[in-house]
């Protein structure tokens, strides 16, 4: 029997799962598994890590789901501090170097891992490489970013970068924090993954929470003051005062190894693979998490979605398949869901925008209601928007803006997408309903209701 | 233009939403609308009367959606206290009682709608009718149930019985007040809308909050004291004594009306409809509500739920029908959630029993995990179980019990029965992921896993 060598490159969810999934399979003695990490932490929470500097969570251990050690314990050769320099793909080995001693080596494989991430998007500013101007990405990023926020936040100021899901819940870090905090965004609302007109709401419920939000507003470069470190955000209205800095401007795919290597990338520069995770073209690559662009069932293309949990799918298909078995991973409906202190914020499906920029055409209708019964305590208001198609009624997309029991509710609109059902269809979901977990209607149903009729409407007229 | 006459029979969800619903295509001048309730209250949620009498909300007019008045001010000839004695289908007429006055009067309609509601179990035992045996089914009910309960619960003991969502829901409410509570029940566990494994989990958290449950005990008879009050709760095994005694035995459809006018009832004595929720053989006879009985989109066999959620929607299709539009009720698939005290109960698709009353084999798996990523503050434990057909790997049921977050888990679960998704299919769910809100892996897509594990297994073996 010979043993069969795979190698991971990247040790954090896809690869880490995929080494997991596939040891689950396969012994030791039928299958050797290296993988290549050049942090220090591996199998982490980086979604976590706003709340660790929040001070909600304790970390970085606590955001570890398994340690390297682990990891070794179950015949999973993973090393840290080593980073794979280059893949070459015909030769069926990568080369690695030992971060600590410089040293390189080779390793060979039959089933090859590309789980290499995503990198924080630093656009080229004057000062933007300054001390205090801080990344969010990996637990050393959150260490340095702990050290940074150390000392206490009195008469302190912040500036994020960006107001998306980073921004807004570094936002939040940040206030419980004790900081003064600003947000500055290029684009006329917060949440550029909402509509703007469901953005708006997010802003005047950060406004309420203290947070300025300067938005419409390019950054131009990072002031810097005694010592080169950063002073203030640049922006060509006006300076932003700050002691802290923290990058929120999304990610992307950190595939540089793999074009290199010649493998297929999409247009966001994520890899390609076909539902199995496979590389395109490439029996025996398989690619996952940050570093791939997924098929979205809704718009039938290809996106980038930096997503921890899409993360730990990817890993199960590529290992379960590389272990022998069977899996695909079909695609994403574009679901997220985030919070700013109280404000829950959830999205499925297309925006507006989105839709337009496939070909689509929609109703769309916006609804109030609230999470519970309206006389039950606690009851919280919550806005839910939908975008149903023309003339067939089928869901295309769902926003919800509230407070308590507001986010986890798009996922009906999740499950409702992937089922492809219309808005009619929706209307009669047998959805849990007692006065203390919903309205008689839940507010998704209400919204059903207002898109069918809308398409109906739309129907009669044309 | 001929003026139609619609009659409703039964002035709360399903009766009046067909009115309002009607009302809203078709004005006065073109339809007249007759409402008559035998009770003093009008479009009210009776789910919400555990709350109320717990003195969690305000009672009994926060718990009316829509007041006689407001009815009447739209155009709808509502009127209380008004009982149909009779329903004459050939001769297109009803018989109402005053219940003030006694007289009685006849009424002719095109259209009539049968919204009957359901009436409480009361099994006919010694004492069952004793001053002190109380009812939660109308707003009626509930005010002699406050009634009861004022005057403080100091050293007072209150038996609830019958342990299903009423029955869990008072003894809350009880608890609150301060009563030392205890509820009897026939079956082996709570919540026999539940698995008993998972009624087990109901009943150590029950226990945990100080309510005593017994199981596995039939009640004999209410004995009485001075004065001929109910005193105490006779099983077969002992006597638990009683200051108040609540009734949770569930309900039964209030069809005796239409049975005495020849309609067709199903199996537990419920209306049977078509799907645009006319009743079967006849073109202008509609029912829904608690008086009939729904598909179960499941089992394929009709089932009788009383559910304000479905009574409402059954209202506005029966209200768009007779209004001159179209819509259907394609059915139901048994969601139901409920709560006592922080416990988070939910069910949906078919019990165990029910699947293989059905006919159905299937594969079951139970597993745990908590309501947010582990590391965040207040992640909850929760048990999911889940039921996939065998070889199909088809979802058949979920049921939940959990803390904060649980109940409308089940909500994913509902959406992919009506897709009729297998479970496989449902591992790759694209569900909100952020650490607030679940862990990497949502406890449903890890119950599905599992299932999809099972149905795997269970066909490699065969």
């Amino acid at each position: 029997m010979t043993v069969r060598r795979m190698v991971v490159v990247g040790g954090d969810a896809a690869g880490m799962s995929a080494a997991s999934r596939a040891r689950a399979f396969r012994p030791p003695e039928r299958l050797r598994i290296d993988a290549f990490e050049r942090g220090r932490f591996t199998s982490y929470s980086a979604c976590g890590i706003p709340y660790w500097a929040g001070g909600v969570v304790d970390g970085p251990d606590a955001l570890v789901a398994r340690s390297a050690e682990e990891h070794r314990a179950r015949g999973i050769d993973l090393r840290l501090r080593h980073e794979v320099v280059e893949l070459d793909v015909p030769g069926q080995r990568v080369r690695v170097r030992d971060l600590e001693s410089g040293q390189e080596s080779r390793h060979g494989f039959d089933d090859l891992v590309v789980a290499t991430g995503a990198r924080p998007l630093r656009p080229p500013l004057p000062g933007i490489d300054a001390p205090g101007v801080l990344g969010v990405q990996t637990l050393d990023d959150g260490q340095r970013l702990l050290d940074a926020l150390e000392g206490g936040a009195k008469g302190r100021r912040a500036v994020v970068i960006g107001a998306g899901y980073i921004g807004v819940e570094m936002a939040e870090a940040l206030v419980r924090r004790g900081y003064a905090v600003t947000v500055v965004e290029r684009a006329a609302q917060p949440m550029s993954t909402l509509d703007a007109d469901m953005g708006a709401l997010v802003r005047d419920a950060m406004c309420g929470m203290g947070i300025e939000v300067v938005t419409g507003a390019a950054v131009t470069g990072v002031v810097t003051g005694p010592g080169g470190r950063a002073a203030a955000v640049a922006t060509e209205e006006g300076e932003y005062p700050a002691d802290v800095v923290v990058l929120g401007l999304g990610v992307r795919p950190e595939t540089a190894l793999a074009e290199a290597a010649g493998l297929p990338l999409g247009e966001s520069g994520g890899l390609l693979t076909d539902l199995a995770m496979r590389v395109r073209g490439h029996e025996n690559v398989w690619a996952g998490g940050d570093c791939v662009e997924v098929l979205d069932l809704v718009s039938g293309r290809t996106r980038h979605i930096a997503l921890g949990t899409h993360a730990n799918k990817h890993g199960q298909v590529i290992g379960t398949n590389i272990g022998g078995g069977y899996a695909t991973f079909p695609g994403v409906v574009g679901t997220a869901v985030s919070k700013v202190c109280d404000l829950e914020i959830a999205r499925t499906g297309l925006l507006e925008a989105q839709a337009t920029a496939v070909g689509l055409r929609f109703h769309t209708v916006t609804i109030e209601s609230t999470s519970r019964a309206g006389y039950y305590p606690g009851a919280a208001p919550m806005t839910v928007k939908m975008l149903a198609e023309r003339r067939t009624g089928r869901l295309l997309g769902v926003q919800i803006v509230g407070r308590e029991g507001a986010a986890k509710r798009v996922d009906v609109a999740a499950v409702a997408l992937t089922a492809r059902m219309t808005v009619d269809q929706m209307t009669a979901l047998d959805l849990g309903y007692a006065p203390p977990f919903s309205p008689v209607w839940d507010p998704v149903l209400i919204a059903a209701r207002k898109a069918a009729a809308a398409v109906t409407e739309g129907s009669n007229r044309t």
